[in-house]
């Protein structure tokens, strides 16, 4: 049975290297998450269907993975469907359980499921891969790892300001520098739409808002009066599409735009409150940045967006997001619970770190230090002294057959290992290890402890 | 739609508590792994099916989820299937991936995939979620964690010397002492079969030996006598059955047994040499047993079969096992890789920790200090602080919301958080922080020195 093998599109493998890479922004985002006070909590790979389908709305449900029911699922399959070839009306009577597509309405489950364990306000990290049955494209993939923390219980903005911190120490950490974490609030889209006469077309409007950095203010123009928005309220927006400066003076043109809309001002004052803490706190590396075309999930949020740009040296686009939510469970039936969260791309993160070399050397060492195999008794004494090395965190290995010299060296060479280590028969009488420094090819004749201090040096 | 949330039976969620302490065996078994010198990969959770059907028996084919095929699958339904309702013979036209069973055949695709990539001898780990649709029971669930580490590329006996090492490591390492580490070889059980003329019921033979333990000596020669295997047969088996005692002890009775066995003496050959060095070396809390009713997946295994039970005073069966295979990679075509590698049983491990006390009792901590919210400037002070305690590694958190001192309170109590700062007018004025333990209760104005100093004490 010699079939060629291969991984389903959009899935990967990843080797040693990626592994490590992968884990140094997973670890550097974990400790963050914990210093600020969020828990981890995971949930299981699949949910049932009724728990995601109908979530994400018509496209969601396309791109959720079905698990097919075990056994003999087509003796409860429906007549009906089977009968038509109807696909869609057949899943659900032949696949119970579905995939996770993201690690938001897993948590707003587990928040409902667990209500009386948990104690509100609740802050939550969780680390886990998703699934979309999306067209796999570059840095687009069917399955990918998500990065979360949420706060659940509390419509403080002081958790606003501090996801901006989180974003700035994550950023800070990973040496990636001059990130612009890029704010909106749901209230100044809505105020504006208001304001216009558009209350009705909010979506519309901000679609065509969100456009403007692609397709410049005239098409802006076209795609809002298509949509229906009146020329008179487009034109009361001309202040919009020349807002730049400073967070304040931004903050001043949107006070005279939003004069006499209540939601508004709710946001302005939402946005100043945020702004002015932040100031006060300071961001350590990253770039608060207002920007009111800024709109992401809009259904879905309710007060603050967030969006984190890679800096401006590459072509990236959000390596981050967010907001605040206030019904995130009542698709559960719980009704008034506040929530905001951010995430992280991971995917997005690595191929910034990549394309910037801020991935630290040493994440990529296979081992430290690889002992010649010159047969039973050498390695029985190597890998005493083995032992010792690994006991001290040192990671190191037998060559495991007596191959020849040249072999084992070569081996050492391609897997790039610092440190070899040779032990002969002179080397046992005289208790002693000839250490080669693989990069300078430098060797001498050391005791135990002279290795283990020169190989973890 | 006020739904009662739920999960898929056999899955479970995992609260922080429970993620603390699986993480806390995971970083264990992970590091230990790499100082033997394993390197992580990670392969995707769904394969194509034609990688994983057919590989684990029909049986483990039945048990393999599989994901139903995106859009309008049923216009490539077999129809002749469709029509019979055969559900067995639909399922290959209509779901092409399926979740992954093990991380053993993932790997065996990897190693064929990627062998102009990876420098042999190959040593990997991989600690990834696999899923099985089996009948949920206690301990059994239907997504679970499989922890392996697997050497191809070298039928060294090194490799099986240094997995009991790395056994004895990792339990001593989670503070479980007194495993017992059993050890078989395929060939001493081939050797039995061949001297008692049944070589050809080898399956049948073991399959009753192995349940030696549980239903005793009578039937298990009853069970033989039933597969055909003659009664003179059985009675050279007497030693068998009432051997007991040392390694050494034990081998010298195989070495009797198995005298006129090629294969057999073979057996005993590498058992003896790893018991060698395994002596040599030493144990620091487990015991190496050789025990010759163990058999496992005989199938699968040719050599070293191991199985690690947990201490005594337990009752949990095996927490480990694993072996060394002559062909792992045959199945895709790639032929003489000879692998041999182990696994950890995460959940049954976690029971034991649990059963036995033995969780670390600081992972399961939640933060380390919360601060009291008075108010919008008593905030902002204490975010300052924060920061810095922070940057010290601290996991530190404010109350999002000024909510009464009592409400405050009484969340750090229900969350265990052992240290509660308190801001107000005198203590901003006088740049100290009232910080109070609340385990005894004592209370103190201290400098933010001080108070970094006080909780990372």
């Amino acid at each position: 049975m010699a079939q060629k093998p291969s991984i389903p599109k959009g899935t990967r493998d990843f080797n040693p290297e990626e592994v490590a890479k992968r884990n140094y922004i997973f670890n550097t985002i974990r400790k963050t998450f914990k210093t600020f006070g969020f828990q981890p909590i995971e949930t299981p790979s699949f949910e049932n269907s009724d728990t995601l389908m109908g979530k994400y709305g018509d496209e969601g449900d396309r791109l959720i993975f079905k698990i097919l029911n075990s056994g003999d699922y087509l003796s409860k399959a429906d007549e009906k469907a089977l009968e038509e070839k109807d696909s869609n009306a057949l899943t659900s009577s032949i696949s119970e359980k579905a995939l996770r597509y993201d690690l938001t309405v897993p948590f707003a489950r587990y928040v409902v499921q667990h209500q009386n364990e948990i104690e509100l306000p609740f802050k939550r990290y969780q680390i886990q891969p998703v699934w979309r049955a999306d067209r796999p494209q570059k840095g687009r993939f069917r399955e990918f790892y998500q990065c979360d923390a949420d706060v659940v219980g509390s419509d403080s903005l002081w958790q606003e300001v501090e996801f901006i911190q989180l974003y700035d120490t994550v950023f800070t950490a990973l040496n990636l520098q001059g990130v612009t974490i890029k704010i909106n609030n749901r209230k100044i889209l809505s105020g504006i739409a208001e304001v216009i006469g558009a209350s009705d077309k909010l979506i519309d409007f901000t679609v065509a808002l969100d456009k403007l950095d692609k397709i410049g203010e005239d098409k802006v123009k076209e795609e809002m009066l298509s949509k229906g928005i009146s020329e008179a309220g487009i034109s009361q927006l001309q202040p919009l599409f020349s807002l730049s400066g400073s967070f304040e003076s931004q903050i001043q043109t949107l006070k005279s735009i939003l004069a006499n809309s209540a939601e508004g001002k709710k946001g302005i004052e939402e946005l100043e409150f945020i702004d002015k803490a932040i100031s006060e706190l300071g961001l350590a590396t990253a770039t608060l940045q207002l920007d009111v075309t800024l709109a992401r999930g809009l259904n879905y949020y309710t007060g603050a967006i967030f969006e984190v740009a890679a800096p401006e040296n590459v072509d990236m686009g959000s390596i981050g997001g967010g907001g605040r939510y206030d019904d995130l469970t009542g698709i559960f039936g719980m009704k008034d619970m506040s929530g905001v969260g951010i995430s992280f791309g991971l995917d997005r993160i690595y191929l910034v770190l990549e394309a910037l070399d801020l991935f630290p050397e040493t994440i990529s060492k296979t081992i430290d230090v690889l002992f010649i195999n010159f047969g039973e008794k050498e390695a029985l004494f190597s890998l005493k002294a083995i032992k010792q090395l690994r006991e001290k965190g040192v990671n190191a290995e037998l060559y495991p057959d007596a191959a020849k010299m040249k072999k084992q060296m070569n081996h050492a060479n391609k897997r790039n290992i610092p440190f070899v280590v040779i032990v002969g028969d002179e080397e046992m009488q005289m208790n002693r290890y000839a250490l080669k420094n693989m990069r300078t090819g430098a060797q001498e004749k050391v005791s135990l402890e002279t290795l283990i201090a020169e190989v973890t040096a």
